[in-house]
C-alpha cells in the first residue's frame, strides 16, 4: 500500500472511537503506540487503516507493507489528537471489532472468568496476566468494562491481540459445563493448600464487592489468598496474578 | 474540636498540595475519601486539618472528635475541588509528611526495595500488596514516584498509613548490610524452585527496563516468574504480588 495523507473525515472517525457508542456503531476500535500496533499487525484482527509517523513508517516499513490496509502518514499532533496518549510519535491503528461468539473449553485448559470488573485499567492488566500465564480465553460478564475501551487495550500491553474473549451472563455460560470452577473470595480455602486440577475456570469478582453470592454458590471451590499483614484486600489484578501463578505452580 | 467553616485560604492551601513543590514547601499532603481518611485517623501521622461533609461528620463524629485537629464542614463541591477525586462526598484530610529517616531491618524480617517505580498508581498498588503480605518497610530509590503524590495515596487504599518508608540510593543503603538480597529479573532462577530464607530484601525494578545491571550484580539471587503464555512481561505490581506470595508460601 502506498502511504498517503489522511483526510479530515478519517481523522475524525478514528477520534470518535474513544467512545463506546461510536465503536459499537462503526464496529471499529483504536490501538495506540508502537508496541500495541505491532502486536495488532501480528494478530488475526482485520485492519481498517493505520495512521503512522514518518519515523514509524521508515522503521517498520516491511511489517506495514505486509498489512492489507490503508496507511496514512500523519503529523504527531494528529496522532495525539485521535488517540488517548499524551505523547505518541509512532502510530494509531483502527481495526475491526470481533463478533461476540462463545468458545469451547478444551480438556486440561484453564480459562479466566471476570464478574463485573469495571475498571478498564484492571481489565487490561488482567489480560496481560492471563496472557503471561497461558490463559487464552476470557469470559466477561455484561457488566465488565468494554473490551475495546482504549484504556483496556493500552494497559493490556499488546496482550489484547492474543486473548479470545466472550461476553455473556456467567451462570448461563456455565449451564451444562462440567469444568472445575474456582472462585476468589475473602473467606475460602487457603490458596497455598489447594491442588488445582489440570483444567478449570478461575472466577474473579468486582473491585469493591468481590464475587457475588450467586456465583459463590455455583463454584466447586471458593479460595482465598492468605493474608500476612493488615491491608483489607488486594487489587483484583494483583489477586488474579497470584492465583494464576498458584494454578501453574501446582501443575509442573 | 468544634467544626467550623473553612476559610478560602485553607481551601487554597489544601488544593495546592496536588503539586510536589507545594507538598515539599509546606511539609503537608492530602488524603481523600472515607477509607483513606479513616485509616489516616487511625495512624501515627500528625493531622493539620480535615475537611468533611456534614454526613461524614455525623457518621464518624467519635473518631473525628478524638483527632487532635481542626475540622471544617465543607460543601461537596469544595471537597471535590481541593482533591483529585471526581466525586467525594466524605472527606479530605491534610496531614504532615514524615521526615526521610532510615530504618533498621529486623532478623527474620522481609522488606521491599523499589528502583525507579515511576508510576504513582503502581507505587500505591505495591504498598497495598506489601501491607497485605506483611512487608512493613519500603525502601525507595530517589527516582521513584513521590510517596505523598495523591495518586499514590489513593491507590494504596489506606495502606500508606501503615507502611514505613525511606528514600535513598539503594546501593548506599545496602552497604554494610548482610540481608539476603533477591532481585526480580527477566532471566534468573525459577521462582517456583526458590526456597526463601526467613528474612531478606526483595528488589523490584522500573516499569520498562526492570532492575538495572548494577543492582542485579549486587543481588544474592536474581529470580524470575516463570512464563506459561506469550506476554512479554508482567506489570511491576502484579509481579510484586506473585513474588511476595511465593516468599510467604515457602515460610509456612
Amino acid at each position: 500500500m502506498t502511504p498517503s495523507q489522511a483526510s479530515k473525515e478519517r481523522l475524525k472517525l478514528a477520534r470518535s472511537l474513544q467512545l463506546k457508542k461510536a465503536r459499537k456503531k462503526e464496529g471499529l476500535f483504536i490501538v495506540e503506540g508502537a508496541k500495541n500496533v505491532l502486536e495488532l499487525l501480528d494478530s488475526d484482527y482485520d485492519l481498517e487503516m493505520i495512521f503512522v509517523s514518518e519515523k514509524f513508517l521508515d522503521k517498520f516499513h516491511t511489517s506495514l507493507s505486509a498489512a492489507n490496509t490503508e496507511i496514512f502518514v500523519t503529523k504527531i499532533a494528529d496522532l495525539e489528537r485521535i488517540g488517548s496518549f499524551k505523547t505518541n510519535n509512532s502510530a494509531v491503528a483502527v481495526a475491526q471489532t470481533k463478533p461476540n461468539e462463545p468458545f469451547d473449553i478444551g480438556d486440561g485448559e484453564w480459562i479466566l472468568a471476570l464478574d463485573e470488573v469495571r475498571d478498564p485499567g484492571n481489565l487490561g492488566t488482567i489480560m496481560r496476566i492471563a496472557d503471561w500465564y497461558g490463559f487464552e480465553k476470557l469470559l466477561l460478564s455484561p457488566t465488565c468494562a468494554d473490551f475495546y475501551n482504549p484504556k483496556v487495550i493500552n494497559s493490556s500491553m499488546g496482550s489484547f491481540a492474543r486473548i479470545n474473549w466472550y461476553q455473556s451472563d456467567l451462570l448461563s455460560f456455565l449451564a451444562g459445563k462440567s469444568s472445575n470452577k474456582y472462585g476468589a473470595v475473602m473467606k475460602g480455602e487457603n490458596l497455598h493448600e489447594v491442588d488445582f486440577p489440570p483444567g478449570g475456570i478461575l472466577f474473579m469478582g468486582n473491585e469493591s464487592i468481590g464475587l457475588n453470592e450467586e456465583l459463590q454458590v455455583a463454584m466447586d471451590h471458593n479460595i482465598t489468598i492468605p493474608k500476612f499483614g493488615r491491608a483489607e484486600s488486594l487489587n483484583v489484578a494483583s489477586a488474579t496474578a497470584v492465583i494464576c501463578d498458584a494454578i501453574r505452580r501446582t501443575q509442573v
